[in-house]
């Protein structure tokens, strides 16, 4: 590797000798000689110059003396694509470990490797290239894409659908019931947000609601370690391509969640939720049945989003219940001068007062 | 089948022809010709007329016409107990796979499904009717009873005891231990919501505190996916008949959950805690240690509930610090005109300054 | 045992027969004769006198009568320490089980147990007298300290490092990847906190930040049921000595947690946040990327902490956004009082125009 071939590698353009070897990869604290290292902006030029890499990537501008140069527009993503591209991940063997349990009905594709303990149940298809880490356990019937990771003790339930490319990391639970019962006196799903306003207090049991339908993960998506997202009642709750959802996230049954989504860890989801492409959820919120988020939309952490509510594309919204941004953050400034308020309330009380005793006297 | 027989199973009454055959259960957008459907209320009517279902569940006076009617007073419910009985579930056969352990002294009863690489460890005891799903661990001397379910990757500590019916979804864990430390200048538990306000700021270790009591789970209890519930310390914490939990929902040690309660995905839920029957409980809320909460209580989503605090039969409650509902609202709204009257607060100031003054002129 | 044992082992002094034999310990509740129980406070000085245990931990000043009695400063501390070393823990023969896969280059210390379907992969170094329990996965190249306990299911991803007496609930995960993704338009990583206020609402797809950087255990940690820590980019996320997790509970990469810290459960850590030692946080806080908390500081339950705010050492802080717990409780006050305010502020209006036109009617 040599200067040219990362800046082939980034899109970027070498300023400098373009022969320059590269042996490494490490951030500005950690280079040795023969690393690639990035500097973001001006305030990383002289620590970029001063450490012993032997080339930078930088913006157009940024003055880094004595290095070879790449010079790109984003410089911390160019780097992390050289990141990934030069340090080598962690490699499994292809084949099944002897002491995994892949049912003779089920098919592993070329190069993939299921490690110990794993389990492919009855009629599963695994992609080629995928990696099924010890102990996972893949449902009858899942079909999972080429290239695809389901890391230890993550679970697929039966049915479920992973496009190529996607991640599951420990833990995960994919295809779990939804929760999801009735009570004949109250005529609704009970378990929702919106059924604790209209139909709780019944001395009914409750009825489950059977799940017949599946969980489908389409291309590239990420799945934090513990989430769980719960099967469809028919039809699938579905992951949109390029989605990354953290760990500890809830996502409800008929759930459609679009494409490029981030969701920060300890969100909950409730059923039939609506979420457009490129939204971004942050930790904590809940978000509850029935509600539709429009692309691009922002939820800020330990939002509450009430039943059925809907909020339009490029939405900004936060606080409990959920409200514009801008209306959130003038009512917390307005909350945190409030006690002061009070106290002049009261002080405009007595002053009104004795005013209308001095005009009462005037008037006598 | 025909629609006498679907009458029969949810004890509702046939207009039309008994004998119209069924042959499969569907909603209006999906049924196919020979379907049962529902038509919830009038709005449906029109829409479950025209579909291609042969048999449409409905209500009382909801005009549906050109159809075989099943009346019954909650049409979805009905709907959901024939979807329940005629969709077939998931069948495991009987016996343990080859790649179970299932200690020697272990017993498993007829008909039950001990799947791949699931554990049964010593002197557990497994009833009738049940499935122990592929790497479900049921731990030493718990107890199965018939009919329940044990997803894949489960987990039942040590002594768990099962009754009849219950559902246990994946990554579930069952019976760890409490979270209970001492500090011995402090006197008392931390970690909990109340160590927080009395005994933090030591700079003491903590002393574990042994927990050497179970989890109980009564019969017909159904546990989300990734849902942990804490042993006691001695004696049991227990789970009430009925009661239905969601996915990723803590329970603390010693707490005593009622019968048909629902706990929503993300509750958060301390030691000791008291919930009576019935109670609803919505997405992301916290329970503070000791905290009793009555029988067909409401509590609203991310309400959080401060230790020890007793809430009676029939509360409805909600935010933070959990207060009555109205309460809570009526907060709201008043915040939401907060901005505006603290700019009339200061009209009100400048007015009564300019009053003063011409008070002041008459006087003089 | 006797008395004089046990005050020995407490480190109490005896009042009465020092050879009292004790063959049992039981709280006041369920002690029988033989017993040693514990009586906290003079409030339950007369029970304890009245129970049948033979020997009472208490306090210099509590009036028990009729029974042998051990003085220590906390008789619950005490109590608990008497209750770890006389009752014995659940026993696990050493040893690996038969259906465990334990890599030929794997190596596992003396007296250790590795249960049914546990895995220890390649090059990974189990201590003497751990407990790798049914079903636990230690990834690749781990390293786990004497004493130590993995529960089933557990799942240390590769290059975990634990130290001693290090605890484990099933169903945690160590050492997932953090949730980092970058955007090449927007220059910074999204999904932490900070990214949602800065960078979101971009259309392009995002790029995984790997992460080859681990998560380091320190001795005496207890993490809980489902709780999940993710590996750093690069180095450790590290969590000290003798700190405390509950159960579902998310740490980011790169995070450091203090020594002897208190984490309640279903708190979400963001990436890269700093907490001092002997910190206490509450149950469902939210703690965004990048923030500093000094020790001894204490974070009340629900407290949602904005990116990169840091807080001195000793803070006690509370709310939505954090703040000093005084001022949290103040506002929380005035807002209690506010719907009345503003009938007040009407009111006052009222009055006001009333007395301007008095005023008015005076001048002309």
């Amino acid at each position: 590797m040599n200067a040219q071939a990362i800046a082939a590698l980034v899109g970027g353009r070498v300023l400098g000798d373009p022969s320059t070897p590269v042996t490494g990869v490490s951030d500005i604290t950690n280079a040795k000689a023969g690393d690639v290292t990035f500097a973001q902006s001006g305030k990383h030029a002289a620590a970029a110059a001063s450490c012993p890499a032997s080339v930078v990537i930088t913006s157009e501008g940024v003055p880094v003396t004595g290095k070879t140069l790449i010079i790109v527009p984003n410089p911390k993503y160019a780097f992390v694509k050289a990141l990934s591209a030069l340090v080598p991940a962690e490699k499994f063997p292809a084949g099944s470990h002897p002491s995994a349990s892949v049912h003779p009905s089920a098919s592993v594709g070329p190069g993939s490797h299921v490690g110990p303990l794993a389990c492919v149940e009855e009629g599963a298809v695994v992609g080629a290239g995928c990696v099924i880490h010890a102990g996972a356990k893949i449902g009858r019937g899942s079909a999972i894409g080429d290239g695809s990771v389901v890391h230890r003790n993550a679970v697929l339930y039966s049915g479920t659908r992973l496009g190529k490319g996607v991640i599951v990391h420990s833990g995960a639970v994919i295809g779990a019931d939804g929760f999801g019962y009735l009570q004949e006196g109250k005529g609704a799903v009970a378990g929702s947000e919106d059924a604790i306003e209209r139909y709780a207090q019944s001395d009914e049991p409750h009825l489950k609601v059977p799940h017949f339908g599946n969980v489908v993960l389409e291309d590239g998506v990420e799945i934090g370690a513990n989430t769980t997202i719960d099967r469809s009642t028919v039809g699938s709750t579905v992951v949109g391509r390029g989605t990354k959802i953290d760990n500890l996230v809830q996502i409800g049954h008929n759930c459609t969640i679009g494409a490029h989504v981030i969701i920060v860890s300890m969100v909950g989801i409730g059923g039939s939720v609506r979420i457009g492409d490129h939204v971004t959820i942050g930790g904590n919120c809940g978000i509850s049945e029935g509600v539709t988020i429009g692309a691009f939309s922002i939820v800020g952490a330990h939002t509450l989003v009430y039943p059925g509510k809907k909020f339009e594309p490029r939405s900004v919204v936060w606080g409990n219940p959920a409200r514009p941004a801008a209306k959130f953050k003038a009512q917390l400034a307005a909350l945190s001068s409030l006690p002061k308020a009070l106290v002049k309330i009261r002080g405009l009380e007595t002053a009104l007062q004795e005013l209308e005793s001095r005009v009462r006297g005037l008037e006598s």
